[in-house]
């Protein structure tokens, strides 16, 4: 299991090539973009969702939606308002550098200040591949449970900030807060994190501000 | 997109040929066995612990657990009372049939009536891989939102039956049930499911019952 098959290297080092050509084309024109990733529900949908409407005027936002089937995502992004490009992975689960590519062909990005990347549903996946979006961002939520970083451990030591959503469902179910937080601190010390609800609001604006302090990096 | 790649047709023939070996085994022992797929937290580990507990003196359980990292599910099997075995899969994202023939090897066969397989929390990969199991069957769950099966087709079009977890927090949530049955019948008609609570134990009854009945085949 720990012997690496030359075939699967070279993959992940095109990847990664590809990653930076991504990254500098975002640069270039002066977009700062992020890589959002979650289990399927945890409500990225719905927090892009918010942050479209809640930075509508302050930034010019573009989403691209990864799933395996459907526009169910582009079409909510694209509702709540903002320019947005479905990607259909077919089987696939996780995006990469070169559907981001595909993706961002079809974009002005000099029309774009903010680019939300919503990946796959899957906790396992995505960690593996770079895109060149600037920053990683992981959906936990409330009902997944708290266990959830000691066992996929790969996503949670990976990412740059942590949205811990559906905080409004804590009365009804059994979620240990401490133990949960114990497990994230474990993996990626000092993580930033954001406790909010896409359903009563409720946190979001935090969310909204920390988001607008780093586009402004 | 549409081409495949030689290794990898080459992987899941071999993947194949052993998923029969497993079964065979099974066959030979008399054990039932099924491969238990889902989201993350959508509450494989918890409807086990009620299989178990349920199914006690009628059954022989065992219960193989696979997992990126940890051994909280395996623990949490054998402290409600089944030998338990854990897989770690290390970054694999699904159980293939070589980890399932590890884990057959450190059981008793003769001595097991109904296996339990636990795969890692994932509505993608699983999908894919055989295990030699007799059945296949998802659990979704409430808070994971009502557009599951049109996002993804493939795990919903290849199971046997569909648990339906987490049904006490339908009051909280905003699922339209009728919208997610009718995506479950596109995909797969006729699919028998088991609509219940593994928090206040409505409904799992009905599922005892039907596993029992199962087994009995």
């Amino acid at each position: 299991m720990t012997q690496r098959i030359p075939v699967i290297e070279n993959i992940m080092g095109a990847n990664e090539r590809l990653a930076a050509v991504n990254r500098s084309r975002l640069d270039a024109a002066g977009v700062f973009s992020i890589n959002l990733m979650a289990s399927p529900g945890a409500g990225k949908t719905s927090l892009i969702e918010h942050t479209i409407r809640g930075l509508m005027g302050k930034l010019r936002l573009a989403v691209v939606d990864g799933d395996i089937a459907t526009s169910i995502d582009a079409d909510r992004a694209a509702a709540a308002g903002a320019t947005a490009v479905q990607i259909n992975t077919g089987g696939e689960c996780h995006l990469d550098a070169v559907m981001l590519q595909g993706a961002l062909a079809q974009l002005d990005l000099n029309q774009v200040d903010l680019l939300l990347v919503e990946n796959v549903g899957n906790l396992v996946c995505p960690a593996a591949f770079q895109l060149g979006t600037h920053q990683s961002i992981l959906i936990a939520s409330i009902p997944e449970g708290d266990d959830k970083p000691y066992k996929y451990p790969g996503m949670y030591r990976g990412v740059d900030a942590l949205v811990i959503n559906k905080i409004d469902l804590l009365p009804y179910i059994d979620f240990d807060m401490d133990y949960f937080r114990r497990g994230v601190e474990a993996l990626n010390p000092g993580l930033i994190t954001f406790p909010l609800s896409c359903r009563s609001g409720e946190g979001v604006e935090a969310w909204l501000e920390w988001l607008l302090a780093q586009t402004a990096v």
